[in-house]
C-alpha cells in the first residue's frame, strides 16, 4: 500500500465527517445510514472504514468536534479583559457557531445538526455521557465568568453563580432551537434581546 | 355497534395520545412505530385507527396539545396584574409545563417529547407548518407583555420588543433543552438566574 501523508489522511477524515455532518443535520442520526454517508461523501465503504468503523464513530467524532466549536468561541469571547456583559458574550458566541465554519455547514445547518445531536442523545448512553461531561465543563467555566462580573461590580444580584451560567447556557441553546426551525437568529438579535431582558428591573420577591 | 358515550370517546383518544407520548418521548417519532404506539396503549389497530389514520395524525394532534399547554402556562402567568417580570414569570411558565400534568408525562419526559418534536420537524413540512403558526402566535403575544414591561417603566432599553420576546422564549427553550438532557431544571433556577442576568448592567456600546 502506498504510504499517504498526514494531510491527506486527515483532509480524507475532514471529508468523511463534513459529509456525514450534513446528512445527519438533514435527516436525523437514527434515520441516516452509513449507505447514506458513503454516497454523500462519495467514497468507498472500505476507504471510510479504515476512519471510522461504525456511524457510532462518525457520531461520537462529530459530537466531540461539535462542543469544541461551541467551547472554542466561548473562550474566545471570554478571553476579552474585561469580560464582555451577557449580551455582548452571547452575541459574539452565536455568532461565532453560526458562522458557516463548522463542518463547513450553513448556520442553519448546522443548528439542525445540534437539535438531531439532542434527539439522539436521549436514546444512546454514550452520547449521553459526552454530553453530560461537555455541559458540566461549560456550567464550570460559564460559573467562573458570572464571579468575575461579580468582582468587577457589573452583577449585583447576591444568586448562585451557576444559576445565573445554566440561563445563559439556556439562551445559547434556545436561540440554536430557533435557528434550526425558524432561521433568522443573527447576533443583534441575541445581543439586543438580552439588553432589553437586563434592563427590566425585577420584581421584590415577598 | 353499540353507542358509545363522548366521555368514552374522549378518554379512549387520550389513552392513545398519552400512550403515543410516552413512547415519542422515548425514543423519536421516527424510530417509533405504530405496532410501538398500539404494544403501549394496549389496544388493537382498529380501535385506534378509528380515532388516528396514521402516525402522523397521532404527531400532529400531540404537538398541538403541546402548543396548547406552553402557550396556556404563559397565559395564565401573563394575566396577572402587573405583569410578573420575566425571572417570576419564566419560572411560572416552566414550572407549568413541566409540572408533570401534560399527556400523564414525568416533568423530564415531556421535556424529551419536546425536543424529538423539534428533531421531527426538521424533516416534516407539515409539522413545520405548525410550528412556524405556534411560533409566530407566541412571539406576538409575548411582545406584548414586554409592550406591558416598557408602558410601566419597568423595561428601560430602547431595542426591540420581538427581540426582547424572541430571547424569553429562548431561555424556555433552552432550559427545555437542559431538562430532557440533564434534568433538575427546578423553576427557583429559572428565576434566579434570570435575577442575576438582569442585575448586570450591559456595557456601552461604542
Amino acid at each position: 500500500m502506498a504510504r499517504v501523508s498526514q494531510e491527506h489522511l486527515d483532509a480524507r477524515r475532514r471529508q468523511i465527517l463534513d459529509g456525514a455532518a450534513r446528512c445527519f443535520a438533514r435527516n436525523g442520526f437514527h434515520a441516516t445510514s452509513m449507505q447514506d454517508v458513503l454516497k454523500e461523501v462519495g467514497l468507498s465503504a472500505g476507504a471510510v472504514y479504515r476512519y471510522f468503523p461504525g456511524k457510532e464513530d462518525i457520531i461520537a467524532a462529530i459530537t466531540e468536534e461539535t462542543f469544541l466549536v461551541i467551547r472554542g468561541a466561548f473562550e474566545d469571547a471570554a478571553r476579552m479583559t474585561p469580560p464582555p456583559t451577557p449580551d455582548a458574550l452571547l452575541g459574539r458566541v452565536l455568532g461565532g457557531v453560526l458562522s458557516g465554519q463548522v463542518h463547513g455547514l450553513e448556520r442553519r445547518t448546522f443548528a439542525a445538526l445540534v437539535v438531531q445531536l439532542w434527539s439522539e442523545t436521549l436514546r444512546d448512553d454514550r452520547l449521553s455521557a459526552l454530553l453530560d461531561e461537555g455541559y458540566g465543563a461549560m456550567r464550570v467555566a460559564w460559573a467562573e465568568l458570572v464571579d468575575a462580573y461579580r468582582a468587577a461590580g457589573t452583577l449585583r444580584g447576591e444568586v448562585s453563580g451557576d444559576d445565573v451560567a445554566r440561563t445563559m447556557i439556556a439562551v445559547a441553546q434556545g436561540f440554536l432551537v430557533q435557528e434550526a426551525l425558524f432561521g433568522d437568529v443573527r447576533p443583534e438579535v441575541v445581543g439586543n434581546g438580552l439588553r432589553g431582558l437586563m434592563s427590566i428591573t425585577p420584581q421584590k420577591i415577598s
